[in-house]
């Protein structure tokens, strides 16, 4: 049975101008993760949403994780962590999202002040972290005082999760959640996270599955100091000469991987699979806007939806200590450090890949016969996530959406990575849901980001609606 | 007949702590003419050789070249120009240097203030500009007190012109040379450059070549901006996988340049010329220590002072608008721009390479078969150098070298450029000899810079006997 949201959605439209000021005093509090000087604003922004919290008659706490990691002289932003309900006769729901934002300034390119909520005339939420995260936040923060107002039951009881350092490799949230998962986080029955985007600007989607991301560095190194190439170019071997022999041998132009035994790796795409690719809404013109070029890899939608989401990739990404300015400079480099990245799927093991790459690597450098030096390591790794969306959780959220928007949800996965997903459903055990609130227009990390209105409010509705279908399912796994 | 050189010799002894003292002055100024706010000191330096010139009976001018290209508000510093003597039954010889440095701060490493002319214990001077190339400009002049204070007659006519802006591409001086070729230095019967340095420590040199620089960009670019490795590897073809491809069919790892063509380019090695590089004072440990490493292609000294001096080389130096900072970033650069260079040597001319690396570079893309996209271009280009060192000037600066050296000179190449060499010879038609003051280990454009007290003070003896070898040498071209 649909539960009754008329009331609750209703509330919701009544109070959206209260909500986009909450939103607008959280846009002009600049807490930028990223830059030790605005410490103290990513600090403040953390107590402006437990003060929020409180008001609401939630229990909040401000949990402090020590020094940030190699800047010994700045405190981390404590983790706010909030529990509202504590009714044993409810699920509980654990929700993520985080309060710091990416730098920006006006002179990045910004049409408006970015510090500044700033609504043009097609409801279009111009601000540094109006769509990542301050909305999607603050949208769990509004759902319950739309309840409230309303004079409606929350339907579960909601445990937050909080971070101020996610723009800045979340220091500190690992060890924090393993710690907290049979603590803090003890009764949560599923995990829902709002912090990545529709696929389009149409149609909402639940994402259920992330790549992961193996980084690494070819380091190659021969003479003492940088040389000039007047003076030795013809008579040394150079470091550059067999850096880019080594990278040439990573992938072709089509993106496929060279590597000996990573196809093997790979989950076999069973019919099931691939039939689902078809129907999701997505067309070649998309990409092509996105990429600003129609220089994709392959004709067809669904080719380039599973290049994105289920088959590995493998990107050069540069190379450090070669000459990188604009001009013209004789330089013979004396160490050069290429960097690439593979982006992993299942059933890709972290180690095993590494173990491929290396050898790969190690075998293609012999075989230039040269007397300079290989370093190869991995510089950080992360896994890929794929979860089940036949899980209470999933259908919860699909009949949200199409209760709030009116069409069932695309079931996406998506080409990047979201450590802090991986990690929940290690720690907790429990089902994690991917549930976006903006739309893939947002420019997220970019100049002018921005939250649609319409995102942001239907959006409040949809967290809602989704908190009471979860009540409403039956217990299946 | 040897002239009679003990009296000059004598008194540039009797002088040396007052020509010390005038290199101690000269270092004082830090005319660095790359760093916009030190223009008034490269000016400075400029006037403070014009009155030591002018206190010392020559007729000087400072010759203006107005504004400085891409930045307006600067003046560029003047080309001082000098005369001394004017006697038509003399030789008139005209010589080069320059009065401006590298930037240098004792925060990047120097041991002593870098302004400081400095002398240690092993009558190492140390100080920027102190052998690039202050102290053989200030020879020239040294040589004239010399002359005056012993009452010898100065043994010819000599033309001076010393530029300001060496260090940062001779701005306007070759439009210069053109111009005043056949005014200002219309009675030139050679040219002698002190700018370069003995091929080790212990055997001085006469240089009669230089190899060229051709300086290439490939640029590849395909998407409208950088991309995000996670949402678009995989999906689009990326410029960096093309360039890397590029770049690798140009060159292997001993050097050989793989562009067709090239090789029927280079003048055949003769038995006369190969006769030559025994005898050169060098060894491959003057290499391996040069180099930091045992990374040289060669085995053997020979082939390894033809691979600097007589083939051409390439040298792949970086790539502009990749990821090139320390850590990890995955992003899919959208253009990027390989940067290489080839020193060519005759009979390579500039436009016959520029057309086989064309051709090269365009095929190894079209070969690819990708949709991104390529320009290439030569940045710039300067043609390769070399004299008769069977001409009289070279024969007069041998016999000074052995006069004062007690040795006869090796008969160098280089395997850098130094432009106005080869501006100088096509400009006065006249013979160009480099004739260099200070040593290998003089750490030129380095931090600790030095000039050895007895390169600076023997070079002086040298200059002036030179001079006086060239007033006797017969007329044989």
């Amino acid at each position: 049975m649909a539960p009754q949201l008329d009331s609750y959605f209703k509330t919701v439209d009544d109070l959206s101008d209260a909500f986009i000021e909450r939103l607008r005093k959280a846009v002009a509090i600049p807490s930028i993760s990223a830059e030790d000087d605005r410490r103290p604003d990513v600090i403040r922004m953390g107590k402006f949403l437990a003060s929020e919290l409180t008001a609401l008659g939630a229990e909040v706490e401000l949990r402090e994780l020590g020094k940030q990691p190699h800047k010994e002289h700045l405190d981390l932003p404590p983790v706010v962590v909030a529990r509202y309900g504590n009714d044993s006769k409810k699920r509980t729901i654990l929700v993520y999202g985080h309060y710091d934002v990416q730098p920006a300034g006006i002179e990045d390119g910004w049409a408006t002040e970015p510090f500044t909520l700033t609504v043009d005339d097609k409801g279009r939420m111009y601000g540094r972290g109006s769509t990542d995260d301050k909305g999607p936040v603050l949208g769990w923060l509004n759902s319950i005082e739309a309840h409230k107002k309303a004079g409606i039951d929350y339907p579960v009881n909601l445990l937050m999760c909080f971070e101020g350092m996610e723009e800045y490799g979340s220091e500190g949230l690992d060890d924090f959640i393993k710690e907290e998962a049979k603590k803090y986080f003890k009764d949560a029955d599923a995990v829902c996270i709002s912090d990545n985007y529709w696929l389009g600007t149409e149609k909402p989607c639940l994402t259920y599955g992330l790549r992961g991301c193996n980084y690494y560095s070819i380091e190659i190194s021969g003479p003492g100091q940088d040389l000039h190439s007047g003076v030795f170019g013809g008579t040394a071997q150079e470091p550059m000469t067999d850096l880019v022999n080594v990278m040439n041998t990573l992938v072709n132009k089509d993106g496929k991987i060279q590597i000996k035994g990573i196809d093997e790796l790979v989950a076999p795409l069973t019919d099931d699979e691939k039939a689902l690719y078809g129907d999701i809404a997505f067309t070649m013109d998309n990409l092509y806007e996105s990429l600003g070029s129609t220089t994709g890899i392959y004709p067809d939608k669904e080719r380039t939806l599973m290049g994105r989401w289920r088959y590995p990739s493998l990107s050069l990404h540069g190379i450090e200590g070669a000459y990188s300015a604009p001009g013209a400079k004789t330089v013979i480099p004396a160490k050069v450090i290429g960097k690439f990245s593979i982006r992993t799927v299942p059933d890709m093991e972290i180690d095993a890949v590494n173990e491929l790459v290396y050898k790969h690597v190690k075998d293609a450098f012999a075989a230039i016969g040269s007397k300079n030096k290989l370093n190869v390591f991995c510089q950080h790794a992360g896994k890929w996530w794929v979860a089940s969306p036949k899980h209470w959780n999933f259908t919860a959220a699909g009949k949200a959406v199409e209760h709030v928007w009116g069409v069932k949800p695309d079931l996406t996965r998506e080409g990047g990575s979201i450590p802090v997903t991986l990690t929940f459903e290690q720690a907790t055990g429990k089902n994690v849901l991917l549930l976006p609130m903006g739309s893939s227009t947002d420019a997220a990390h970019s100049i002018n980001e921005k939250l649609d209105k319409k995102n942001y409010i239907e959006g409040i509705k949809l967290l809602g609606a989704y908190l009471h279908y979860v009540a409403e399912e039956p217990i299946t796994s």
